[in-house]
Parts: C-alpha cells; structure tokens; sequence
C-alpha cells in the first residue's frame, strides 16, 4: 500500500443554475449558484463519484489546499485523497457548499438580483429535502446519473438519508455518519437557544445587518461556544482541560479561569468573524425541520421503503448530540424495511467531532467499506 | 397519620451583620444584611434546627405563602410542612437569601453605603465557604450552636457538604441532594457561555447598568433558557415535548415552532424580569470554584476527613447536569474516610430538576431518614 496523500492544490468551480427551483417551504428562488470542488478522475461510465454532504458550519473546500504554501487544508482532508479511506486514485469526490450557504454558493449574504442589495432576511429557509434538489441538479450538470456513494457527518448524514428516499436509483451506498433520523427536543432546544442569541443581538436587524453595516458577532459567538459543549464529550473534555486553570491560581474575576473558558471563547471570537449569522440561523433550522418520517405517520421504515441504495451507518459511543442510539434507529428502521446495513459503533473519546477526525478503527471501517463500493463499481 | 399541611402564610425576618467579614476573594464586606425564613417551632435546646440551603436561583422563601390568596409557595412546600418529609410539626426550618443574592439579602443590586449607589461590579465574588460563614452568623444570632440537618440540592448540596468540613461540631446530618463534589469542564463550559451572553450584553455595562438605567434581559434571558436544558433530561424533555408542534404544521420561520421552544423562551422571558444578572453571574462563579479538594491535594476523602457529621447522599438516575456517578464519587470519598453515609439513586425522568419534585420514592427516603433525625435528636 502506498502511502496516503494529499489532493494536492485545488480549485473551486461555480455552477450556475437559471432554472427555478420550488423550495419546501413554499418560495420559488429563481436563479443560484453553487461552489464545488472535485478530486481525482470522473472514469468513463461515470460510475465512480462519490457526493460529500457537508454539515452545520462546514463547506464545499473538503481535502487538499488553495495554494501550497498554505496550512489549512479542507475540513476532511485527513479521510480524502490518492490512498486515504475515501480514495482519489479510484473515485472522483464532489464538495459543494449547500444552498443558503456563506462559502460562494446563493445564500442570504448573496446579492439578489431583484433588489441589488443582499437577501438578508428575504432568503428563503432551504430544507435538507431542497439540499438534495440542489445536488441533484449538480450531479445532472456533471453528467452524473448514479453515485457510487454519498456521505455525510451530522446534518451531511441528514442529506445522504433524504437522498436514498427522494432518488432511490441514484445512489448506489449511503453512508450516514455520527447522525440522527431527526432531532430530539434536547436538540431542537439547544438550537433555539443558539438562534436566540442571534435573533436577539442588537446588530442583527431583523437580518439585514449587511445593510445596517453591522455583524451580529456577539450572537454568533455564543451560538458558537454552545455549539462548542455538544461537539465534544463530558469524558473528553474533561480529560482535555478539567479543572485546568489558565493561571494556577483562583482570581476571582470574569475573565478567563479555566482553559476550558479560553478554549470555547476562542472558538467562538475566530467563528464569529468567518461565518454568516444567517447561514448559521439556516443551517440550524434545516437541522430542526429534517424528520423523512413525517410523510409516512412518523414510520421512518415505511420512508426507507423505497430506498435501493445500500447503507453504512456509523456511530461514536461518547456522542450525545446524535448517540449511538439515535444511529441504531436509522439501522432498525432500514432492517424493517429489509434493507441491506452495516453498522460501525465506535469507540471515541471525542464525541460527535469524531466523524472530522483520524482514528484508526473508524477510518479502517470506512476504507474497507469504499473497498467493497470500489469493487462493486469495477465489476 | 395526618394530612400534609402548608406551613401557611409566612413573614421573611431580616437579620443584620456589622461585623465585617473576609471573603474568599480577598475582600472584606464591612456589613451585610441576611433575610430569612424559619418554620416551626425552635425547641428548649434548640436541638431541632435544619437548615435549607438555596440553588443557583433561589431563595429564602421555601415554604407557605405571603398572603392567603397567595398561588405560589415556597420553592421547596412538597417537601417542607407540618407532615411533611421535612416536618415542621418537628423541626425548626430555617431558610435564607443568600449573600449576593436579589432577594432582600446584600447583594450587587444593594446600595453601598459607601457611595450610595447600587454595588453593581463593586460587589465581590462570594464562595461557597463564605456563604457558610455567614450562614453560621445567622446560626449565631438564633442561639443555634449545632444543626439536626443542613439540606441543600445542587448548589444547596454543596453548601451543606462544605457546612461538614468549615463547622464539623456544628452539623449533625447533612443531605446532599443532585450535587456534585466539584463541576466538571463541561459544567464550566455551560456557566461560560451563560455569563458570556450577560457580560456581552451592550445594556450590561460592566455590571453597572443599575446606574444605566437598564437590565441585561437579553443576556440574562438566555443564560436562563440554557440553563433549564440542562435542568430537564433529554428523555424527560422528549416525552413532554417531543417534536410537537405549536401549531401542527411548519411555518417555515423564526417564530415558535416546536413546543419546547416556546417552553425555553417563556421561562427564559420570566426570569429576565425577576432575578438580577449579576446574582446570576456571582452564583455561576460560586458553582465553578467550588471545589472542597482543592486545599488536600486533590483528595476529597482527606478534605472531608475532619467532619462528624452523617450524611444522606441522593442523586436521581436522569440527571446530567449533576449525575449520579458525581454523587457516588462523593459517596466514596466519605466511605474512603471511614464516614456515616447513606446513599439513595432514585429513578427519576425529570432530570437534575427531580430534586425539587415531588417523587413517592424520593419524598420516602427523605422522611424516612429526616424520622431518624427527629429520634436521634429526642433521645
């Protein structure tokens, strides 16, 4: 085996999409762009493309760099590339930054054509089901009739789901990652609290701080740090930081104690100057919204029904946003439906940022699992 | 026996202190004033003594009503009145406002008589040691030199453990109900983002917006909306609240969607015009620096050494916030240091706000053992 690599520099590309599109929630966008990358080589029949769905705050720049001298690489680099779990040499992948994003695709900060000014809060709420509409049209623009696998963490493994039940012969393998059939009360309550904080900034204006000149930041930071809490692990944040103290000693005051303080403050001061308060607003009510079982009396088995596609559904055991648990529903509801599952629990101390990272048993079970699509598709 | 009675109406007492006291943090407070509760009646011997020790939001009103056409009681009337679990027919119950609290004790919205002007950020930092001290001056000045019990849960819970090891010889039981022998990073990280949304509230200014002329609502509101997630489990949230709907049907917008959105906003709301931020922040603080191991390397079981009291430890099986595993760890350090204590883990769905609920098996152990008291005391 060679040793795995790196995608190397890449481009982003733009689509553009003139036809309308009806969205779930009733509006009609007329026009939109998407931003995406590909990697590695689109074979012949075009059997090889694998569709990454990405989640809450993540983009269409998944694996390699801009430029070489640059650090940062794409969200899931350490899972993309020529000999990587998701390999290059044998598939050609697809990133897009999803509809009503902050990256390059349409979204509420975009310039609508109609006014001249940003969409603000006259863009529309996109649904996991429209995400998939939106894609749909991508692969259709890329010639892509079938995926050999569309993949997802979190809300991506949302999008993978709805893809098997909306376009059932378009998709060969879904794998649904560190996901959820749709959100607990918990999860819904943790969301409202973070687009509370937004709603209720003063610089938020009602959505149109573009024009206002003003960034909710404050909002977008606190979404963020609570955001932060349900990534991680009690376990592993405690093992993290625990009690540490920035100073060593007590000093009885508002700024910084404990490391753990720091951490979160930080993360949510370097999210709040790089993401879009609405895009965030979006992202978490498609979150909320998302439930395939909803046409179907609240039987998510009987929406499996007409799936075709194949599935692998993973889980981490120290996830509490979307435990264990939440995965094995989507397994029992696929075995109702006499699917064909496979399903990877695995041990973590990371919680549900589990799925971005590298950990031996998780990235084994992925590379054996696009071994046996890499086969399957070569025969 | 008889029906469980109210302790009925009820008058708050207020009790000053002109001797300073010395903080934690360094400085001194040259005067404070406590109000306080008490119900029943003190017995020849004032052997008959409890002691209720508040949470992060409440009160010295735990018991019986203002006023006859009063609806609301005290925060704790399940559990406290003449047939009671905590009978008043027995017992002399004493509750207070803690110092630093919004309730009628000192606290940051108290005038300084120095300036004549709310404290406001003037106002220092009050550990839980410091509560106990003043805590033993109220003791002092009712002529009770030794407890029967001193009963908290949560934040209470600490206090009455900290109670054992400041005053060993002035408590002879105390009961540590949904509490935890120190927060862990992810119970810092929750306090964190709870003050960050009050600090960074443009009408919080400093902690002086008492001069300002305004309330930190916004802030305070979703600290408090925060908080109540994780006062209720996940189960408990989801088989009250589920994903219904508010109105049956998406609306595809940013008003109240999800029941238990409207639940979170109303209790967030409410609070925002009753309890005063920088309570909030200063009692969020106490909970952080909490930490009786601190000053014994680390051991809690050589902290907690020196104290002659017996304990009754509880936990309830739901509860995240102060889980049960916290309360064991409690338990063993007091069976480590070869302690009197008895430990119950009642089946609860209601999460870390069981302890305030009226539960058959809860409500049973506390009168069983609350008995034990009353004839330990009678002999």
């Amino acid at each position: 085996m060679t040793q795995p690599q790196s995608v190397g520099v890449v481009t982003a590309q733009k689509a553009v999409f003139d036809q309308p599109i009806s969205l779930a929630c009733g509006t009609t966008l007329p026009r939109y762009e998407l931003v995406y990358e590909t990697y590695g080589q689109l074979n012949a029949d075009k059997s090889n493309a694998i569709l990454i769905c990405h989640a809450l705050s993540g983009n269409h720049h998944v694996a390699g760099k801009y430029a070489e001298t640059d650090k940062a690489t794409g969200w899931w680099d350490n899972m993309i590339g020529p000999g990587k779990p998701i390999d290059t040499n044998r598939f050609f992948v697809i990133g897009l930054n999803n509809l009503g994003g902050c990256h390059g695709s349409t979204g509420p900060s975009s310039i609508d054509p109609e006014t001249g000014k940003p969409y603000g809060s006259r863009f529309p709420l996109v649904l996991v089901r429209d995400w998939v509409e939106t894609q749909a049209r991508l692969a259709d623009s890329l010639g892509i009739d079938r995926f050999a696998a569309i993949i997802g963490g979190s809300l991506g493994g949302m999008q993978a789901l709805r893809w098997t039940i909306s376009h059932p012969q378009r998709v060969r393998h879904a794998l649904v990652i560190a996901s959820a059939p749709k959100l607990t009360a918990q999860n819904i309550a943790f969301n409202d609290v973070a687009r509370q904080a937004i709603l209720t900034d003063p610089e938020f204006h009602g959505g149109d701080y573009y024009e206002h000149g003003t960034v909710p930041r404050r909002g977008l930071r606190l979404a963020r740090m609570l955001g932060h809490i349900t990534y991680l692990s009690d376990d592993g944040m405690g093992e993290k930081f625990g009690r540490l103290l920035r100073s060593g000693e007590y000093k009885y005051g508002f700024d910084v104690e404990f490391e753990i303080e720091s951490y979160l403050r930080y993360q949510g001061d370097k999210f709040s100057t790089l993401f879009d308060a609405n895009t965030y607003l979006l992202m978490t009510k498609a979150l909320d919204y998302f439930d395939p079982s909803r046409d179907y009396e609240g039987d998510l088995s009987k929406a499996l029904a007409q799936t075709a596609a194949k599935f692998l559904v993973v889980s981490f055991t120290t996830d509490w946003r979307f435990s264990p648990s939440r995965s094995r529903e989507i397994v029992k509801a696929l075995l109702d439906a006499r699917k064909d599952v496979s399903y990877a629990e695995i041990e973590s101390q990371h919680g549900h940022d589990a799925f971005l990272m590298e950990d031996p048993a998780y990235h084994g079970v992925m590379r054996a699992y696009l071994n046996r699509i890499a086969e399957e598709i070569a025969r």
